[in-house]
């Protein structure tokens, strides 16, 4: 178990609140994001998934359709998404806007290399983890985060890693470290200089360094 | 390959920037910060390393110490370090303050599941993706990060989540989506609300919720 950067995504079929789905199904052509989180009526997870469910135009507007998952049956997903609902106290919001999959086998867990042996339920079998799988549009993972039980993801991270991944999928460039749209971004060093010249009319600056190689190359995001 | 959270992690012998190192005698009591980049001499990975070095003072002052690896030799890591530290500008370094592994046949990124298939060298081998693991005092996984080489990584999230992983190490508390160090924590549903009450001297909000559950419950981060 446990999934590698480029592994095509198992196309499992599972329980959600929104009916039983296959995954490739349900992504059609979009991009994915699959994430995980412990248990439900827990706190650091239902303030995840509130801003999930708060963020979610922002996935949409990328479209990214997203998944949740924990070990916890349909019937807890329902009630507790009411919670969810309260805590992001937004009236206008009356249902989350996403499935939640309903892995009470761990079946998926186990499958995805879900698990998080240091936290366990009453019964000292192991809860899921807070995982996030990107999915790309041809089912491939893109990207993944692996963060215990104790430790919430940022959301903002998670957006940010996205707009990268949807950019250098369409445009010859990568994004540098702490990159955010609207940054310059990097002109990979197979693309020779002529061809960089035409390809980023907004101009290209290369940075001089030591070993003289030119391949500090920036350019405005296209 | 690849590691799950809670795995014990490799205590690989590996050639470095430093010599050859053991990575327990390495780190001691330490925590552990292992990262690798696709290749040297390329512009993601230059500002990458280049973060890196220039916010070791906050990894030393965490009391984590940080190993690069790529599948380059100890010849391009020496030479190429030359560029990281005139990228970065700051002339009171003189050296990258981290050993950077030679893995240049490829044995740790098989181990570790670290390679990106999409990425390939002139050979038409893979490189390493840019992958982040946190490594506990007791060698065990905390967390990880697997992202391609198109999108560079976010230190002020790897710094974030380290204060969090130290936090949560030290006290009972979990910290929610998308927390910076001195905001409000969460209170484990673990906790008896008497004893939650005493561990908390800074006081224990609850917020009410339609499941009548009081488990949704903030203190100021102790």
């Amino acid at each position: 178990p446990g999934l590698l950067l480029g592994d095509a995504f198992p196309n499992f079929e599972a329980d959600t609140t929104i009916g039983k789905l296959k995954l490739y199904d349900f992504l059609g052509d979009s991009w994915g994001i699959l994430f995980s989180h412990p248990r439900d009526y827990t706190p650091v997870c239902t303030t995840e998934l509130g801003q999930a469910a708060e963020l979610s135009p922002e996935f949409t507007k990328r479209n990214v359709k997203m998944i949740a998952l924990s070990i916890d049956s349909l019937e807890e997903h329902y009630s507790w998404s009411k919670d969810i609902l309260a805590y992001n106290n937004d009236e206008t919001v009356s249902e989350i806007p996403f499935p939640i999959i309903a892995d009470d086998r761990r079946e998926l867990a186990v499958e995805l290399g879900m698990l998080d042996p240091e936290e366990k339920d009453q019964s000292g079998m192991p809860l899921t983890a807070r995982c996030v799988f990107v999915i790309s549009p041809d089912k491939k993972l893109k990207l993944s985060l692996l963060y215990p039980a104790t430790t919430g993801r940022n959301f903002d991270e998670i957006l940010r890693v996205i707009d990268s991944l949807q950019l250098t999928a369409h445009k010859r460039v990568a994004t540098p470290v702490n990159w955010k749209p609207g940054d310059c971004v990097m002109v990979p060093p197979a693309i020779p200089e002529d061809e960089a010249r035409s390809l980023f009319p907004a101009g290209v600056y290369t940075k001089e360094l030591p070993s003289g190689k030119r391949y500090l190359r920036y350019t405005p995001q296209p």
